[in-house]
């Protein structure tokens, strides 16, 4: 068995890999096999097909958002937390970046992932709208729950659509930095930056600059 | 002479029409001249492909937002332009729908739309930087430079990636609806939510509200 499991996960992992660099779309399962000098037969033994590598990988990140994006029990939120949901979600966005650059035709070709999607997207922003919820219990944003139900819409809307807002501006779609992935961050944390309470402005200031990313270096 | 010009401009329309109805991807050439009563050559005598076709449609988009998108001549902005740049989006965004919704498609099987994409997004966001330092001048908006700057790139994100974030949540991506896209306005506005000065408030949250569409309506 444990030969198996290891093609099994370098498969998983060269995916990856080559879908991030190169996009999912112009990688095949035959380059997927012969990256790792393995028969197409011996990858197929695997995996049925391509779509099956990239459900896994979507359950891959799937359980890693959901693990972190939630609500801690019996205390408030502090700055601290947000850093840390911050740089949670820069990691994660980071390390699976082909599915938010190929989202819809990966969509589109699969309804199945179509569906899961759709349940982890209204999850993932029922558990935002708890923590910003938290941030506000806590008394570091100051909003009503109208703005709390619009904020969770837009930092959804900004983290998914960042990598392809970076595709479409930049001359070079292919260059893509963890840096420029922190500007992202940086966008989603502007978006609270009108409702942040006067004693966390400091805090919160400091956490702004430390993931400011200059305009020249995004528009590339 | 007349009669040639008619057939362009209905081929246009038609065009328009059946992208808006059921995505770029899935309308022909031939699905087109079928859907107007004429043969193929006569529309290929109009345009050499559909990438031409689509061409002119962006031409057109881009020359009607260029028109609205810019800060009127010697006079400070009201909360009524506010008003009046949100409406013309809207009904821009409204009319072009076909667009946004295969933007990654249609940029990345054209590179010169790619390019002509990227000036007009970055002139875009240029015009919009202007237009939000005049609300700030005018005592509408109270922010930095650093927070029109942020404030830009989101409202372009949002604006942009609105029509596809509905396609990715709703499980009938088909049935996109004028009210669906007036959420979407709510979205950019309440995107300013934190920064409106208390005298602008009550117009500001008037705005908000005219321009309001339920949670339950957004993810269908």
């Amino acid at each position: 068995m444990a030969p198996k499991n290891k093609t099994r996960e370098r498969i998983i992992e060269a995916s990856l890999e080559l879908f991030n660099a190169q996009g999912e779309r112009s990688v095949t399962t035959n380059h997927l096999a012969a990256h790792l000098g393995i028969s197409p037969g011996n990858l197929y033994y695997h995996f049925r097909n391509k779509q099956a590598i990239i459900a896994e990988l979507f359950a891959q990140y799937e359980s890693r958002v959901d693990m972190f994006l939630r609500r801690p029990d019996g205390r408030a939120l502090t700055v601290e937390d947000k850093t840390f949901y911050l740089e949670a979600l820069l990691a994660a966005m980071w390390h699976y970046r082909f599915l938010h650059r190929d989202l819809e035709h990966l969509l589109e070709t699969d309804p199945e992932l179509a569906a899961r999607y759709r349940d982890f997207a209204r999850r993932c922003m029922a558990s935002a709208t708890s923590v910003y919820k938290g941030f506000v219990e806590s008394g570091i944003l100051d909003m009503n729950d109208e703005q709390v139900e619009a904020l969770t819409f837009n930092s959804w809307i900004i983290l998914t659509s960042w990598v392809r807002f970076l595709c479409s501006i930049r001359s070079n779609p292919g260059d893509l930095s963890e840096e420029l992935m922190r500007r992202g961050i940086y966008q989603v944390l502007a978006l609270e930056s009108g409702h942040v309470s006067p004693a966390a402005r400091p805090a919160v200031t400091a956490l702004l600059q430390r993931l400011h990313v200059p305009l020249e270096q995004v528009l590339g």
